[in-house]
């Protein structure tokens, strides 16, 4: 399985493009998009998102995760296998959460060279093939580096942040719920909000927080919209104000 | 084939794992993503659009169906088979009305528990895994109950209200055109609305209801957008002015 | 492989319905979605759009490309042959600009009669089983046309206009950037805009124009959205200053 985590955005070709050369060159396998509204141009966010989601992939599946602000510039491109699963991307931060909650780890950088590789789309011209030669089985098409070698940029072990608003306007937090515990209480802006099991324990209209199906601490309004009752985008902080 | 019909949003990750869960569950299954925008919240009108839709889809199909307000408080899980195709999620209303238009329907309790059932995410952890058992030929997993016992809201066989909006501005209403007939005139506002066959019979900018590809009494306008020339909104209410 | 090229939007069911469609009558076939938002309502727009993302895909490759304002009016449905890729489709300009190019083409006017044909959704009643039956190797069902018969409206070779906006807000243009060359300077607007060779050339904040993945000259701002910067919109003129 390949699963697709990229900030490409719904619209426009390139989660089909991305799509047909992995359909190609690993044929058979399912291909996922997870998701393609990754947070733009945000490697440090996106990387506390990817390592929440990855999760719960069964052991060997490929992610092909894009978040590149640099596409063209001089980061290295990366495949990454953690815990028994497979990551392909740029080397500029996106591992570094996964990594870090990694049992074990181990890295290369990728030397394969595409036949055609476009200035800007490496998505489809060079990491959607490798994670292809991945998840049929093929080693890594580069040199491996030592683990310590990965980007590791110096971020907390979870971010006290908006770090993607989805749908309904709930707002996940790079906070793990289990690290926090039952008492805490989130501080976002003015607002001081407790925690609930879930949506039909709070009242309507009410805001809580609770751990959402992937661990993370969510910020949420029952049957409203978090983001715009409290007013919050992409990359807030959140405090922890009481444990 | 597996139908995705939920209103769980085109972005975030929602869609695509639900999707994995049924690709490692039923592999070889085509899965379809029939709308992830189906009414927010809204089980009556949703229910009225998937009995629309589903009919097209050949005996044996299982549609995963999420609108589900109450996920984590008290509703039921059901797997319903009516006329040949299953249907699996919340018992909110959402299956009334197929149920309601089926030659013979039967419904199961699912008693089935999730090795993982997070709080809010039973699209994933409870919904997804029985609509694969199914597709696989599995038997439901629960309890038969009584097709009486199905909840079935005291809804009309119609609804005369806005129950979809698209990507073009068009306003699909919860009644059908058949049942309607060819010189039926709708009131919605102010405005007094014709049948037409087609776009191409209308003039630009001229206002028409139709019936469109699925049966459903359609509101539109030629080259133009109907939400806007109308003011329309989700639920908004449609008269049945003159036959 | 069934490429979907559409302007029914990310929303809604049709997408859906049509893959459906595909999977039932070309068992196996791989079905990607590149485009759902094409130029709404804009063959000659679209027409560009597909000769450019076309050209990547392999021999075999069937092509479902609805554009299509006529709908239900008297455009004749198509299957056009060029350079070993199939487009099925309305006739309406949509494959003018591909057939143009192509090396050599063929096209057959489609005469195959739907079981149940809507008067609003060819794609799915229509385009949709004939490109399944191109796929899995049948002849194209209708009668062949003379190549000089195909609709070819009087558009130039390349069109100095706004052919599609992506979700960075990056501006493609129907203008190949092989035949501006690297000199080439842009006007839209009051703005002249000179080439780079990828995002990481330009400063942060500078409009440029380069290369896109696909050959098209596309306007962008590094870090930045150009269609808000330079206030674009689909259709808006470009002009060649200077070489």
């Amino acid at each position: 399985m390949i699963v697709l985590f990229t900030d490409f955005g719904l619209e426009g070709p390139y989660v089909g493009q991305m799509t047909a050369e992995l359909y190609r060159r690993a044929e058979g396998q399912a291909v996922i998009n997870l998701f393609s509204d990754a947070p733009a141009h945000e490697p440090k966010l996106a990387a506390y998102l990817l390592a929440a989601y990855a999760d719960e992939f069964p052991p060997g599946t490929v992610f092909l995760a894009v978040v590149d602000p640099g596409v063209g510039g001089v980061r290295a491109p990366a495949a990454v296998e953690a815990d028994d699963r497979w990551y392909v991307g740029p080397e500029n931060g996106l591992f570094a959460v996964l990594a870090g909650r990694a049992r074990r780890y181990r890295w290369w950088q990728i030397t394969w060279q595409a036949e055609r590789l476009s200035a800007t789309f490496h998505g489809r011209d060079l990491f959607a093939p490798v994670a292809a030669m991945l998840a049929v089985g093929a080693p890594p098409p580069g040199e491996p580096r030592e683990p310590a070698a990965l980007l590791r940029p110096n971020w907390p072990e979870d971010l006290p942040a908006v770090i993607y608003i989805d749908h309904f306007g709930n707002a996940m937090t790079g906070l793990r719920a289990d690290v926090l515990g039952a008492e805490t209480v989130l501080q976002i802006g003015r607002h001081r909000v407790s925690r609930a099991r879930t949506f039909s324990e709070a009242a309507p209209g009410a805001v809580f927080w609770y751990e959402n199906a992937n661990g993370l601490a969510e910020i949420a309004v029952n049957r409203g919209r978090a983001d715009r009752v409290l007013g919050l985008s992409l990359g807030d902080s959140v405090e922890v104000a009481a444990r």
